[in-house]
């Protein structure tokens, strides 16, 4: 099932995508289902059980909208955290070496990963803003899973329980300004602290396990920019698995659904590791396409940041920015 | 005024303290202010005003217990997301000559932070449990602030207007995953993402200003463990103030009301800065309280982890762990 959330009549619902439909999943259930993902995600298996029996439905049905008439957010417009991962040896191997760097040997032993900020997500469409003081923006394509059930110390060997689904991620990256405060030792934080964007879709566990080859699933990846082929991987040759990343994010301390778990960039996946020679940084105007098999493309494009936005004392919507 | 969220009869709700009582603000003010905390300070100002004309309550009138007779929870059982940052600079250079490292340059160019677990929040009197594999387990004397009003590219100069009050924070570290993780270049995440504890209460902003010496809060900050007095500290040492730090976290991202930000390590406020010469890791059984004028005392007892915790299926609650 492709789970998403879309704009309708100023309010933003969940919706199910059946061919060129999207289905108001509240509105067809006669209110039994609730209107938003997240509370979607927290009836787990029960709630895909009742979705599924819902069955198919038509253009004209109340509550059935053409997809193309709607406007897709963020599958989960807020989720509960995210935490990213640097789970793709390629990307670590290469992303240092850039620095004259070897792969540390902490690297093998741990998968590990930083929280990145849950409330600045944006949705499939959504312009990207350049952050003030920002000259080297770039994108990373990454898949994301969702955790769908309460729990911890995790092992391996049962996380597939926990996961709901999968999503497209991408972990835009502001590289001067994730630059200048890794200096200091921590992070990354405002390097990424302004957009994060997820979908076209949530795709549920089931629907992914058709692309199963083995133990893994068989996802290529790729990445255009202004419709030039750049990037290309598949979350097959990931080194640690987001079962492994589940264990390791589960180790004493609870998991909650709705919790999103970012693998990284897959090796080629970002202007850092192709090089300046291959792309130049993101700009205003530039579109940015990241597709995974069954996933669907996540596409944004790059704006100038509002003028005279600093220092503003009332808030802005973030869809506005 | 002093808030708190309690446990009275299996449910978590906000209040407010007045000498030895704590008053429920839900039930006093006839169901017109909201059962928790988030919602109260989404209410900002307007919220504030209607609790103080709610007056002041003696023991016995409906909805006022003593103080001593309810659990006290985290004010903010559950924040909107927690930015701990790295702003004492006695701390950063303590910490790092420990490794032979000096202060980087980029550490006196911006604040810089990092993201920490929101859910894994802990309270007053909640036993914190050593992590599987942790031998250095640490406290981290620090205070925080608490957003209560959304904005974006805040100035430092109004930067105050969204400040909605402060608590005492404890950013318990284990020191050995800390160390490991970071060798990969990322985080903290793990060597944190176990227990991070605040309170006892969230006091409002106009209270604090009370200690107000000129620019900043004259606020002495101590550490015990086991009764004995081991740190000690004062917020107006701090080299960026909460000003600096909102304006560095708003840059280019919303903040909103419930996020929370810490200040970071006072100098000599963990065993790390002052060596095991001076205090052996924490171990369970080990009482630490940490005190800062006005903010009360937050004390937390170290356990050890339940046995057979690893790889389970079902969820454990916080409490109990």
């Amino acid at each position: 099932m492709k789970l998403v959330s879309f704009l309708i009549d100023g309010e933003v619902k969940a919706g199910m995508v059946q061919d060129e439909l999207v289905v108001d999943i509240h509105a067809v259930s006669g209110g039994s289902l609730p209107k938003d993902m997240i509370s979607i995600i927290n009836l787990g298996d029960e709630g895909l059980k009742r979705m599924k029996e819902l069955g198919a439905f038509s253009e004209g049905e109340e509550g059935v909208y053409p997809l193309r008439d709607v406007t897709l957010k963020a599958p989960i417009p807020r989720p509960v955290s995210i935490r990213d991962f640097y789970a793709f040896e390629e990307h670590v191997k290469t992303a240092r070496k850039r620095r004259g760097l070897d792969v540390v040997p902490e690297w093998y032993d741990i998968p590990v990963f930083y929280f990145t900020n849950h409330l600045a997500v944006k949705g499939p469409g959504d312009p990207i803003a350049k952050p003030a003081g920002c000259e080297w923006l770039d994108y990373e394509l990454e898949i994301a899973c969702v955790i769908g059930k309460e729990g911890r110390n995790i092992s391996p060997g049962s996380a597939q329980d926990f996961i709901y689904g999968y999503m497209i991620m991408n972990d835009w990256s502001a590289r001067d300004i994730q630059k200048h405060e890794m200096k200091v030792g921590l992070g990354p934080a405002k390097g990424k602290d302004f957009a994060t964007s997820f979908g076209p879709y949530l795709v549920t566990k089931d629907e992914m396990d058709t692309y199963r080859n083995g133990e893994r699933l068989d996802l290529p990846m790729t990445a255009k920019v202004n419709g030039k082929h750049l990037s290309e991987g598949n979350y097959q040759d990931i080194h640690y698995t987001f079962e492994d990343m589940i264990e390791r994010a589960s180790k004493d301390v609870t998991l909650y659904p709705g919790e999103v778990i970012g693998s990284g960039t897959v090796g080629s996946g970002c202007i850092l590791e192709l090089g300046p020679e291959k792309h130049p940084w993101l700009k205003p105007g530039d579109v940015v396409e990241l597709e995974i098999k069954g996933l669907g493309v996540l596409r944004n494009t790059i704006v100038e940041r509002r003028k005279g936005e600093d220092h503003v004392l009332s808030s802005i919507g973030e869809h506005t920015s």
